[in-house]
């Protein structure tokens, strides 16, 4: 923001369990502690991102006390007074809803940029410039700001979000990246579905990245969501008691569900980086440059006579030969070997396992 | 054989290197001391096989050097005096014609039933009755009998040995099992020959399995085989001196280029028992009862959805997933994975690796 703007806050959320990187993450080691985009972990990279436009001392990560511990271990320039603990996993909605209370006690007008640990973006200069962009619209327009990607291929895991009316034509704004409002927030569709937004262009990923003044969050939540009926009073009121209260008395419930779906001043702004939420192990192979077979090898992997592999050594090395499409996952605790195109049902198999292994430490 | 006849010694052949079930194998866990067909490793089988019929005392290990420790740990009952130490791998034919000399020195009219450490035969019982009935062969017929087993599939890994007359046409004995005389000794076949071999009825398995009077073997290896000229003399005087010479001056070679095939006084007993020489690791599937799916689980071994693979979790567990016919092989030093229809490759495709891995401890 310009000087004397309202100042910009990042919020990372990293509260993730990240089953569906079985069995390398594991509720201690979740997603973001992992080196799935580069050899360092997804949230140092998304630290990295953020920090030439917002300083890290205007940075809060919002997460579980059980991974307090390893975030700092992997960003020692962050300290106990960057995370803010969620007591306990409420999602999206009552802790963004907690940390907008926080900023603006601290800094009236605050402006919060709210990031996923685990979210990869490339480049960087070009998601720093988007977000000043999206941050000089929430000032301006006084919308919640989405970030929304312009799909590359039919992706039936991403939410998508169908745009509305360019702000511009609403407020006169003669900026190439107007901002657009929301016509509507759709679920992930189905392949004929997915084919047919590819095609229209009208739609963009739904990323989950927000850009938003913490006071019109917090306005927002109070006049439309009824979950948080009284609730906000008590978070503007702030301290270790009302926060307690707060959360034992907030249901569990989602940023898209409590507020997005109900607002009519929600905002879209259009990416112009690319963007991947590593949604599981098949993601991984668009984070990193394929061999010349296709296979994805991460660590001492060696693929002989196989392609469109995804091999992972993180405990010894990995030999696959003679294979087709198969992801490999070697940790301490497991040897992990799939087709890939069932990935999707990892969950469900995991159901199947003992609980021992299910559950690694 | 009966009171006062000739003393039947065992000779098991344990100096193989190992390579087709790397990574697990390794010089110094060969095939033999891996436990593949059972819960305890092939030489202990072998070993626990034949010792009904002839005991402890009456066998001899001829293995390398670096091998005698850690086969005498899985063989407490064995000591240094069991163990016939080969001063290089020469091939069978050398080793074989070392230890028939030392055992008929000892024993002279001594009978050797030369085994392998890593054969699966089931059941004992019916394989000891066979080696019986061949001693007595070999002991009236004065023939180098071979063990041969009635094919139960078009095998192209195996050699095969074409049955000639039946010895009792020859030689008047009414016994049930009369032997035959070879007409042939054939190589690995190709597929359609092979299936012409198990149509025929009249061609064997090549089991290397073999009994004779050591005397026997002696003479005819002088009288037949030229890389043994002027050895024979030197193998019967014995001692350091001569043992060290026979092995610098004697070629490597096996005992079939060396005389089996150019020897007339070679004949075959016809088995009763089931064997496999576990060549493999895709042979491992057949010493084992598959689950359901026709998996092979040995270790702790997850197969969900999936069907025909062989998991070996011999350092932590192994999940398959989706899988269709796949090897995974999980040791402390690799895991390996590959499609069992490229198993037979496995040779080529070490060479394609980096020699630390190749060449594991």
């Amino acid at each position: 923001m310009t000087a004397g703007g309202p100042h910009l806050w990042t919020v990372i959320l990293a509260g993730g369990v990240g089953s569906r990187f079985w069995p390398v993450s594991t509720p201690r080691r979740p997603k973001q502690l992992l080196p799935l985009a580069s050899d360092q972990p997804l949230i140092r990279d998304t630290v990295d991102r953020i920090t030439p436009l917002i300083p890290p001392e205007r940075l809060r990560i919002l997460t579980g006390a059980h991974l307090a511990e390893p975030l700092l271990s992997v960003l020692p320039e962050l300290d106990g007074g960057n995370l803010l603990l969620e007591p306990r996993a409420a999602g999206t909605a009552p802790v963004l809803a907690w940390a907008a209370a926080e900023l603006e006690r601290m800094d009236p007008g605050a402006v919060m940029v709210s990031l996923h640990a685990d979210h990869v973006i490339h480049p960087p200069e070009a998601f720093r410039a988007l977000i000043a962009r999206a941050a000089q619209l929430a000032a301006g327009h006084r919308r919640l700001f989405t970030i929304g990607v312009p799909p590359t291929r039919a992706e039936t895991g991403y939410g998508y979000i169908h745009l509305g009316a360019p702000l511009s034509t609403l407020d006169g704004d003669a900026h190439p990246e107007p901002g657009n409002a929301v016509a509507e927030f759709v679920e992930k569709p189905d392949r004929e579905t997915a084919e047919g937004y590819l095609a229209a262009g009208t739609y963009l990923w739904n990323t989950g990245l927000f850009v938003w003044r913490c006071a019109d969050l917090l306005d927002e939540l109070d006049r439309h969501a009824p979950e948080f009926a009284g609730l906000v009073p008590l978070l503007r009121r702030g301290g270790p008691d009302a926060t307690a209260e707060f959360f034992a008395r907030v249901p569990t419930i989602s940023i898209d569900e409590a507020l997005l779906e109900r607002s009519d001043r929600v905002g879209v702004v259009r990416a112009t980086f690319a963007w991947d939420d590593v949604g599981a192990w098949d993601a991984v192979a668009r984070t990193r440059t394929p061999d010349e077979a296709g296979n994805v090898l991460l660590g001492e992997a060696h693929a002989v006579d196989s392609t469109g592999c995804i091999l992972y050594a993180d405990a010894g090395p990995v030999v696959a030969f003679g294979l087709t499409d198969v992801v490999v996952v070697r940790t301490e605790g497991v040897a992990f070997v799939a087709q890939r195109e069932r990935l999707p049902e990892l969950k469900s198999m995991l159901e199947r396992l003992p609980e021992a292994l299910r559950k690694l430490d």
